[in-house]
């Protein structure tokens, strides 16, 4: 039991901005019962390398692809596109090993700090980030490591 | 001129996956009108922590929004619940000095490097990122540095 069990769920992620560490939380099934999911059912998650700290990407989560992640520890994606679960590295061989997830202050953004076998993009590179921006021009910041049809068993 | 200048709007961002540092990118307006905003005109914004590498938080971004920051250098987001643009640190004094900001792969997501001041989340906490969560438990994993209700005037 905790003492967060008796707050009404959408009041949860308010009640829980002062608790502490020494706090009994409800047990993550309860949480994710009223985490923010967006209207398609999705949470966005962050891909952070957990040792160095390089953002590598961030995608996204239904409630399956989470539960998949926290049990499996091998991170699981939901594909918007492909409209399916999406376990990372299953066509490439890239994959992500969880090392620690966390839920951010209102409850409808997810951190991810993996374990990266590789490049955690689909060109090759390390990170999905790397059109870099200032007020008027633009450069491609990093190259692949790996060429992407290698990547893709094209070649 | 850019050698992507001649590229359907559309087909910009798979375009781009091949390009290296040596190669001159369409300006920053330009990529900006093919930028993928969602339906509702934004983008998500990371933010982390330029040298200690710490993710601070998650928000969004218009078109506008994005343009501040790039011409000024103090993150300005969009907020959905005002419904407005939030220039972050503008009611609390926690500003966010923008160092690098990067799009990624399919010019859908952006990655901030900032210099924080104090805590980036309203709870008085450094980063948004505190509940941490495995299979079963929850977990909070920081505290405030300063009190929130300081933060923002009530004491």
């Amino acid at each position: 039991m905790s003492r967060f069990d008796k707050i009404e769920p959408n009041a949860l992620f308010k009640a829980l901005e002062s608790a502490t560490p020494a706090d009994t939380l409800p047990s993550t099934g309860k949480l994710l019962d009223v985490v923010r999911f967006n209207e398609d059912g999705l949470l966005p998650a962050i891909a952070q390398q957990y040792d160095t700290g390089e953002v590598l990407m961030m995608a996204w989560m239904n409630r399956e692809a989470l539960e998949e992640t926290l049990t499996t520890q091998r991170v699981c994606y939901y594909s918007r596109s492909r409209q399916k679960l999406w376990r990372k590295g299953e066509t490439s061989g890239q994959q992500q090993q969880l090392k620690t997830a966390a839920l951010d202050c209102d409850g409808d953004t997810l951190l991810l700090k993996v374990d990266q076998t590789g490049p955690a993009c689909h060109t090759g590179r390390r990170s999905c980030f790397y059109i870099s921006l200032d007020a008027h021009k633009a450069l491609i910041s990093s190259v692949p490591l790996i060429d992407p049809e290698a990547l893709y068993g094209k070649k």
